[in-house]
């Protein structure tokens, strides 16, 4: 019994380190997109934390892990997750927790790519379907034990694949159909820059990021008597700390300067690129995996750049990108099945027709979800909205308000709604002003 | 033994992440207040964390969990928690560990609702009471085993009663009997808003929060061979989904805007509310009381308003309201004893009860400690400190000093010093400026 | 077996905390320096987690736990410190994993004191040597079994001396060889005060910092039977509780304000204290030795200002003095063989020759650094990019671009780059602007 009570405690705590991750994700994102949409990108977390739960517990397990049908989409345990049959020793609440960060998750790397111009309805759909269905569905095929590219033997321990690639690439497909922010092109086809608004604000994010991936991934064992949990907690340290080292370096030498949002989504681009691999794969490669995605990471921003896709805070490179190298990564690091180290194919074959399966399935998941967007709720913010910035425009308040002291520029909402005639959220003014 | 060796390492953590939490109302309150007030919410905090966690190590632990004189007080222990005989396998010092974040946590609801306009000491003398007499003496009622509420058989697993509702109704007599901030209310009865100085900040805060509710909820089982505990976990994670869920959604409907502030406060009104129940009710029960305190806290937040206290967080909102609310729940969802589960009205009669004494007894405390402070050390701040700010008033230092790159606005200290006659924090300057 | 599992997962999660302690330096040091080097304090943070990470387990590991030669120097496990055998239930990797945290925390204890002027490249190479070479070969003296401190008997539970002291003089012999920020020091002999930037980020930082801590301490048990653990983890609440008390106090008496910079270093000193005798005294001691760091912390801060030593963030105060006051105390305090609790003087001794040598290790160390630096990469910024700040010469991005919504003050990096010549980081710019 003592097993089980220690499991419980293990998977409750890296749940809760899981979902803290989306405090990460919210701080990151909020840095590195434009003051005026800050507020924006913090509510669509929030939006992630509570509709993006409740969807993925109401529905979304059912079809992850209730009993399969043709390997494809489960169909029991709807409304009811805390009823799966488990097979290791812990309580199946913990289980659905630790599963609820990770649909959490996925849809969270799609709120960045997005950010600065989507209409807020439209991620609240977007959040309801990615954790009731999209996510769920390919997770079904890779990690339920019935699921068909479970059944070819496809190894991905944390979810390089099932969770970052998903979510990187329906992110892709997403931000490409939504077009790039004003300005951010231009006719010659040349790309501008918008700063990010706020590092210490970002790189704290990075911090909470990486603290959560400890129980990301060593959390996924789901088992403290599994051998390999301190090797992985190693691995993904050394991963993360490779990548970074690798981007900042490269920064460096490239532009001659040590860029923050590179080094930052150098160190993870690590992170991602370990996720799959953490617990098959040695130090030593854990580090070189590491070291490939620190330059993967680069590369593929300029790439997402000259595709003319706007990606505000580099999620597709980080998480799609790296989502699927990691997945690769298996199939040749893997010590005991891996190309590298063992001189067998065939488990790499495997890990690329998963990745392909991964990337397919998150460009179709993101059209459709904008798909379904444009024709319900509006997929992109007005074009007023987004000059105004979302946070005007949806939440009716500026992220900062912070210049009260020390200068009589009209900072106050109350003056933004006299000279804009865009109101601001009205709630606990009573009939009084907002000052 | 291993259960002992189990239990010690989950009630350290969980006692870390419930002492973390103050970090996270430490942001809250930090971004929901004025600039000028930034940092002395922040430094009330430190005196929760350091004061506070001190008085209640000498005497209020002893006042909660010492030999009890009938029903109403612990006699023993000042001085030596430690010394306290244990029941169950876990050693006295995580025990004291774990209550010590309560207590520090209890005092800190109080600290959001009368920001800005507090005298600084006032509060130190307010943290010193609630954490050595108010808080332990009705915790002593409903936790330690010879209390009368306890006796009863009231149901509050981990403080909606004995913490939040304690905390959030003493913060309300104390709000009130301080008076609104000057501007709030206007004479004809009509209130102003005073917009939130920095949203990202609060956000992290609310994330931090949550992070270590699951600590404060899961961790109260002080023990992991509990067979609730993963369920304790998700019961508070669906909880604070579905009160986040309800506050965005009514925000949206009701405002037209989806309201950051309400939207967090929603969160944190679920998490309230599950905090009693957490133990005793089912997933779905989970879910309908988040929603149903997602909605209190708005029309609790118009209500406080209406009744011109002023309070800036929404404190008496989110803990006080909610917690009466959660712990009247538990007598409706407890699945063998709930009203609405059984049909059974006698634990619902206990609840109300013992939610009726903890409001009056935080109303009393709160206005004992208005007392005591307006005839010793002064209660609140006076017209100039607050104009000023209580950072420069109280502390000397603003709490963002970002301007001096992009401005020749007066932003330095002593320029501040030399135009206003208000002394700025003299340590370490030796003779020399403050720039 | 099932202690190894609790084992696994206990040191995995405390590293964790630990390897997070990281941000708190982060946001810590970001806040309390001015704005225009808030992002290269930042990035500082990242060289430790990233290339500190890596040195350590290349090299370090080795050195520090290898196998003994002359009580000097480790000779094995260099690039392998998994194939370490472990005397304790634990796996290697675990303990490499946690290992790996402390030697990352000892570098960034210099990050803050040399914050503001130092060259970045500079900064690289002293993260390669405090972690390859310089923190690990005291930590053996210490720390390995076969020592020879340790095989004198000194008593360093987590590291005040091997950490705090090790890198407090390492930073102090840096800070004083660098020479002070342009400004801080007038020709009559008085110092300037550059006021924090951001206290609630700060604040942040220091919250982090103290969550962090429990894993430091009560996780150096490398042992859930432990039967101190509880206890550590409270005497470590206590020490930062009551250090924080007296600084806060203190600086109200002594200056007539509550001071936040002092207030955090009283807490973080007191924290420091206790790190060495957290596991040999009473809680009593653990308060008393709170009380007098969060003295010391106040004046030796004035000590290194009248030194004419420049350490923006008080980290020599913090770090430096009050790991030897720990070191010492543990002499003083120790319960079975303390001076002031059982009146044996051998205890006394050998922590004080510790504490010396731990010393003068700490200041060569710096010293052989910045000879180093100087004779490669150079070791002071130039005059022009301190002045401009460090974050745009290094690293081409100013901390906060917040203002562009409200001012029409020339924020644009564009704008920067055009009317200062200095370049901006170039990345992701294709031929476009940044705007």
């Amino acid at each position: 019994m003592e097993l089980m009570y220690i499991n419980t405690v293990w998977i409750v705590l890296a749940a809760a380190m899981v979902l803290f991750m989306e405090g990460g994700f919210s701080l990151l994102e909020a840095g590195f997109v434009r003051t005026k949409n800050a507020v924006n990108v913090t509510m669509k977390i929030f939006v992630d934390l509570t509709v993006g739960a409740l969807a993925f517990w109401i529905a979304g397990f059912g079809i992850m892990f209730g009993k399969d049908a043709f390997g494809i989409i489960g169909t029991t345990l709807f409304g009811s997750p805390e009823k799966m049959a488990m097979s290791i020793e812990l309580p199946s609440a913990a289980f659905v927790l630790f599963q609820m960060g990770f649909a959490v998750a996925c849809v969270s790397i799609v709120s960045g790519a997005v950010a600065e111009r989507m209409n807020f309805k439209a991620y609240i759909v977007t959040v309801a379907l990615i954790c009731a269905v999209i996510f769920p569905l390919s997770g079904h095929w890779i990690w339920n034990n019935d699921g068909w590219l479970a059944k070819l033997g496809m190894k991905d321990f944390a979810g390089s694949g099932a969770i970052h690639a998903v979510g990187g690439f329906a992110a892709f497909a997403m931000a490409k159909r939504l077009g790039p922010r004003k300005g951010r092109f231009n006719s010659d086809g040349s790309a501008n820059v918008f700063a990010p608004s706020n590092i210490p604000l970002a790189s704290a994010g990075a911090f909470i990021l990486w603290f959560g991936w400890f129980g990301f991934n060593a959390g996924s064992t789901l088992d403290a008597s599994n051998s390999n949990l301190a090797s992985i907690a190693l691995n993904t340290m050394l991963a993360g700390a490779s990548g970074g080292t690798a981007a900042l370096f490269l920064t460096m030498k490239k532009f001659g300067k040590a860029d923050p949002s590179m080094t930052i989504n150098g160190v993870l681009a690590g992170l991602v690129a370990i996720t799959a691999g953490c617990a098959f794969v040695s130090q030593w490669s854990a580090i070189v995996i590491g070291v490939i995605s620190g330059v993967i990471v680069i590369y593929a921003t300029l790439l997402v750049d000259n595709l003319k896709v706007d990606d505000p805070v580099g999620a597709v490179a980080v998480h799609g990108f790296n989502g699927v190298f990691g997945t690769i990564a298996v199939g040749l690091f893997d010590t005991s099945q891996g190309l590298l180290t063992t001189g067998d194919f065939s488990l790499l074959k495997i890990q690329v027709l998963g990745a392909v399966v991964v990337v397919v399935w998150g460009i179709v998941g993101g059209a459709v979800i904008a798909k379904v967007c444009e024709m319900t709720v509006g997929f992109r913010a007005s074009e007023r909205e987004e000059e105004e910035g979302l946070d005007m425009s949806y939440h009716g308040i500026p992220a900062y308000n912070e210049l009260e002291r020390f200068t009589d520029i009209p900072t106050s909402l109350y003056d933004f709604e006299e000279t804009t005639g865009i109101s601001v959220a009205p709630i606990r003014t009573g009939k009084g002003r907002i000052v």
